[in-house]
């Protein structure tokens, strides 16, 4: 089954856009979705960014919101910015990578970016990451989820994700890698990525 | 008729992607295009970038140039970067607001496209404008229109776009204006853009 990498990070608007549909579009399309969650924070901060250029550059920040609002709306989704922005989706991340060896990476982060970008929430809340976890995965495994994701080799795994990101040349997300390489940046290329992972 | 602004800079690849087809589709939507000329450059400046943020941000300036070629092949137009970017599109610019005047800034700006990004041309150089100029405009009247260009009212017209393109909120090319003051940006939302014209 062909495969495509996608590539997030749980404080990206756009990438909010992409997870709501990738599962969906990608079942349609027969390609098989491979959740990747990595740190933008590191890439800008090497680009010389304090923050997100959405910050940084406020003209640009305050037409992102307006296309997100079309959009979310055109999608039947709903938008709520959080107060602060960006999150830190520091600890999402963290616990993304144990559901990804579990296999409850996709329903998890999907939950996460709901609850972001829809409701406005704080991802970086402990409490709220709680919640998230238990509707996701059984009890008894949620409890102790938190406390594996901070273990050392999940933090170094996050890390190499990231690394591994610069690598393949990304500069932001989302972003949606093929099997051969090729590589297409954000949301309004999702379509045209999962075509070219066909034909591979 | 319906109208919307072509917000556009003739050293952007992305409103190459635009100017190729904006006329075609405006007719077919029965909206009537407006081209606007202004200079990126000010607002990169205005934002502590020396430069595109496409030579700021090499990954970023490297997976424009891999989009832009998987995207001019699907429309069948070329491609060719050209060999010093961005090119100096003033003397373009200036030249185009003459030819608003005149009634042929359209085919002028579109063979300025084609001339930078799919022949690779330095569209900086007089020879080149002047092959361009003759090509649009009846002999008689471009021999004098580089002339018209520079004059004061005319320099101070495109400095006047530029300062109201950082007003309506603009901060990259192409940008879609309706007559609500709805902004749309990148050759992505063309079709977004004359739909919310249509419907105004």
């Amino acid at each position: 089954m062909p495969k495509l990498e996608f590539w997030f990070d749980f404080a990206s608007t756009y990438s909010y856009l992409s997870a709501m549909r990738i599962e969906r579009l990608g079942r349609d399309a027969g390609v098989d979705i491979a959740w990747r969650p990595f740190l933008l924070g590191p890439i800008f901060q090497a680009q010389g960014l304090p923050t997100s250029p959405f910050n940084v550059y406020p003209a640009k920040g305050r037409y992102m919101i307006r296309d997100m609002e079309r959009i979310c709306r055109s999608r039947g989704l709903s938008f709520k910015m959080p107060a602060v922005f960006p999150t830190n989706g520091l600890a999402a991340a963290r616990i993304a990578l144990v559901g990804e060896a579990e296999g409850w990476i996709a329903p998890f982060s999907m939950a996460v970016f709901e609850a972001g970008f829809a409701r406005g929430e704080d991802i970086g809340d402990a409490s709220n990451l709680s919640k998230i976890l238990v509707s996701v995965c059984p009890e008894d495994q949620a409890s102790n989820v938190r406390a594996r994701s901070i273990e050392p080799a999940n933090k170094d795994k996050l890390r190499l994700h990231s690394n591994r990101a610069v690598e393949l040349g990304i500069f932001g997300a989302p972003s949606f890698l093929c099997a051969d390489g090729e590589l297409f940046w954000g949301d309004d290329r999702l379509e045209e990525a999962l075509i070219w992972a066909q034909v591979l």
